[in-house]
């Protein structure tokens, strides 16, 4: 850590900090230049140290200069693979594809957008079953009834299922019914349920919060893997800013970032991200491009009449053109689909 | 509803969404003009035609017009009074001042703090004992064990008790000790929470999450409000900005907009607003003077030592000299402490 | 404009805001539920009505509901195309790269960065002679004469040249040496500039500021096109958002969305989007696979000594490559390079 | 600066950064431990050192740790004082108002409201000559003829006045008729004005853009300060956020941070900042609390027929009314109106 002191500082308050931190066993050595007066600190202190550093009045400022999540940290370029159902996998080579609807509405209607979405070329399956919704007035999912048809409509097309989790009160219906348990963006800062998640032996799909920078996703990773599974997937899918003529800002340079900083498999989520279906076919490809793990897209087969997020959902015959654009380009970026 | 329609489409299409709303029951005005097609659409409809009227290519936009919260909705300016114990009142004449450690340590020190907190003349006793840290490697908190201290100490010294819950399996604990149950930030999307703290008859405070629009925060109170139990109070806390230099960017114009929306009181927290305890008095006094409805103050002995936000809490000496200066300023803006 | 009115208010405020519009000649229509009071005005009527209706106190909230640029919009698909020297052309079909140093430093440099940027394939040579710097302290370009080198070296070699200007009192100059005269990302807003711009008969490549919405940078092109001359080239270069990771948030959604409401074309700026070359070849890509019309990349052949910008600089080997991924990449997404 | 390198990197590659550095008379001590690998660099280098260094491919981050702004910088807690016409002066001591219409429409208009914002005690009279608008079809202002009726005004009433320059062009006309010349928000990254602006013996009224930074708008300063003057007031009028539902959000932090960072004068804009009168008397309240010098207020005595900015400007009666408080409330906060 350096701590920038204020100009013209006593020699009291300087010996004061210098102290402080002698007492904790924390290394301190004077870098001053004759432009500034800075301590850089080393040895073993918690990240508190940055906060508690601020209450002597003498400090001007205190960055940290270490990295805080050293489980998901990509060292020597390893990477990772993940094994999943139906010999599907993850890893560096495979661009995988997720599709499915936003809500599971029915058994028929999921199994009618599943077996297209089989058809297409995709192997995992996603559908919503315990929705959260901005107002209460919307419709909020069929709950462990949708999970169960998610379950059979996956296990009957060997498709690899994916839902989003909501509460830490489901975990055992996900763990019986589901392949991925997904986190979605809003609980992406919900730490109560990632250190129950942790002790999970599943795959976990971990999205990024809309307002979450890449610190502190990876950081909601490091809750993830605090017990050494690390198995998880980290997901795209747009930030809040001014810009407000599109739902959000897909952020590909944040995806590349990731890439360079974790070992962990990066996806993207062109639906949320634009909240518009027609924007989705070129985010997808464009993610591709910038050298995303794969996609996770909304595909209805009537969105005119979804009970959630129509207005994102590819219809059937827009995702099977997407997915032959997407096989052509594949090779172009080395990888497979 | 309005509903813009590109240019150029073709008679069919525009009878296709025309008979599409129909069908529904839906009031459809065409309000086009020389340079603009647009209808717009009345009667009985959801949220959720904002989404799937776009599924229609010839949809270039469409815009609600009605507010999306009615629970919480100032209509006649009416004014919101909550009762609370040791003859407390929350209403558009007092000013409440909740003080009190980020984390609750141990019961001498919480003891130590609110005798002060009492002394200065605050009534309300703030104390955390789950914490959401964004590191894993953080201090978590005392848990069951800081809601029995909160208590005894708030019993004791006659102060309004005030701690956060992180999760739903807690809601018991917090009935048995806590005055008000404050939901932070980071759970202000957790709707799974607030459906349950619905049910439960005591006041919320409600923190906006440092992403979240106003209209946003108001859907949040609008599920706690689900049951008819309006007994709710907002907290602005700062927003994520470009802004870098500062954690957060106080939104002290959300405040005054709030106030205009709804009936429900409003207060501010400058301490995770600011991040830094130097800037508390002034954000303070300011709060004040855009009309807030009171203020939620980290203070503590011993911040150096703190467990958790030591850069962001008062000492004891400047906390009793702010509550000097608050009380001075206090009647020129027509409160009382 | 749809005007929204408060709830609860007086015949007479009623009365006197429907006299003030109808004596403008302004149409007044009530189309009020039982919800909402609304009133829908068409007519003649400019931008400012938007702003002086406030001035009631009954008035809720205004919204235009018309697109106020109308000479940049796309309206029957009509395409767009850009004659430029040595027969090159931008259209919807070919994918122009444009390359260059941030700053023209020496004419010896130019050439030899000029000559690999040809032989790498690329049609179009940048150079910045006049610098806009945030600090007084940095390299401030070599004006004039740096604008005479690259019009001699763009001759020499047969490349398109491009170069920022950063005054009205250089205009004459730029007409003189330079093809396509370059409005930067600080400039956008500054109308005075745009306005004599808007007389010159060449081509601008009008880039967005980081903090510019969609309709502003639609707005800043009206502001070119207001004599008819519409040779505009938009260029998207990263937003300012909240995420301090990366410099700027590469907006690929406001790319998509800009190529679907204005006829104009489009390119990326992945230099100054993320700031680190590292991340520039990926960028690049992904804007190819996102539709846009082409790149502004930043190459020099010395970037560790380059006067400006040498981090997001690519070395002359890696731009090589790139241009081979491009050129494999762009049949794909029926682009010619 | 702090050159923070990739792990597993080559002695080769280590040695070839130590080479460079050195070279330049850059002295570079290591002062990496065991988790992460670091170099310090002292010694005299400017700021294109951050962006060169970036071109090791060794290099993962680097980070400045010097103020880049030192003309405006406070470093022994001086105050600065700036003498205006009519014995005034702005100092810490004073709170100054700036009150007057966004544009100036004719004498009379003018006339009209300055007689009226005397009577109310402030002491400056703004007014725009030259008008920057977002749309091309927007009212541009009065020029010159605008500034001569300003200049007669305020002579006769014996007001200081303030209004916005646009272009080089015009600094002759300002010198001539204007006591206070103010950079807009829009031209605040106009450094060509700026460079211009800084030979000029007047005080400057330096907008923050609504999207910089603290760092930003001191570096701005620093452009005017470069031949000595420092005679410049800060002006803080809102950055933009994802918060749509105002203009913009006033960031009363950052004011309280440019007070400890700099000697300059800070005075806020809450006309600009919210976008509505409605919600200036209590911004501006707010931001004396808050520690500002001054305010700048739009007046207008007939806002309904005003040609720019009618929404945020206050009538004459509620000027007066929040003049009266603002008085009211100054003692308390130890100012002087």
């Amino acid at each position: 850590m350096i701590v920038h002191l204020k100009k013209g500082i006593t020699k009291k308050e300087y010996d004061e900090i210098n102290e402080y931190l002698l007492n904790q066993d924390i290394k301190v050595q004077d870098i001053s230049d004759e432009k500034d007066s800075k301590l850089l600190l080393s040895g073993s202190f918690d990240r508190s140290l940055l906060e508690r550093i601020y209450s002597f009045d003498a400090v001007l400022d205190a960055k940290k200069i270490r990295t805080p999540y050293q489980k998901v940290l990509k060292i020597n370029n390893e990477k990772k693979s993940i094994k999943l159902p139906y010999n599907n996998e993850i890893n560096e080579n495979n661009f995988i594809i997720i599709a499915g609807p936003c809500s599971i509405e029915s058994k028929e209607s999921l199994t009618k957008i599943a077996i297209e979405v089989k058809k297409a070329g995709a192997n995992f399956l996603r559908g919503g079953a315990f929705k959260l919704r901005t107002s209460p007035y919307s419709f909020q999912g069929l709950q462990e009834e949708g999970l169960k048809i998610l379950h059979e409509v996956g296990k009957k097309l060997e498709l690899v299922t994916v839902s989003e989790i909501t509460s830490i009160s489901q975990i055992d219906l996900f763990i019986k019914y589901v392949d991925i348990i997904q986190v979605g963006a809003r609980n992406m800062y919900n730490y109560e349920l990632l250190k129950e998640l942790a002790k999970v032996n599943k795959p976990i799909l971990l999205k990024r919060a809309f307002s979450a920078t890449i610190e502190e996703l990876l950081l909601s990773a490091e809750y993830l893997a605090e017990h050494g599974n690390t198995d998880i997937i980290l997901c795209e899918r747009g930030i809040r800013t001014f810009n407000e003529d599109i739902r959000n800002t897909l952020d590909l340079g944040g995806v590349i970032r990731l890439k360079e900083l974790t070992f962990l498999p990066v996806i993207v989520d062109p639906s949320h991200a634009s909240g518009r279906y027609e924007m989705v076919p070129k985010l997808s490809k464009a993610s591709l491009a910038a050298g995303a793990d794969g996609l996770m897209i909304e595909v209805h087969d009537d969105p005119l009449n979804a009970l959630s997020d129509g207005a994102q959902s590819l219809k059937i015959n827009k995702f099977h053109k997407l997915m032959d654009d997407l096989k052509k380009a594949s090779s172009i970026f080395d990888k497979k689909i």
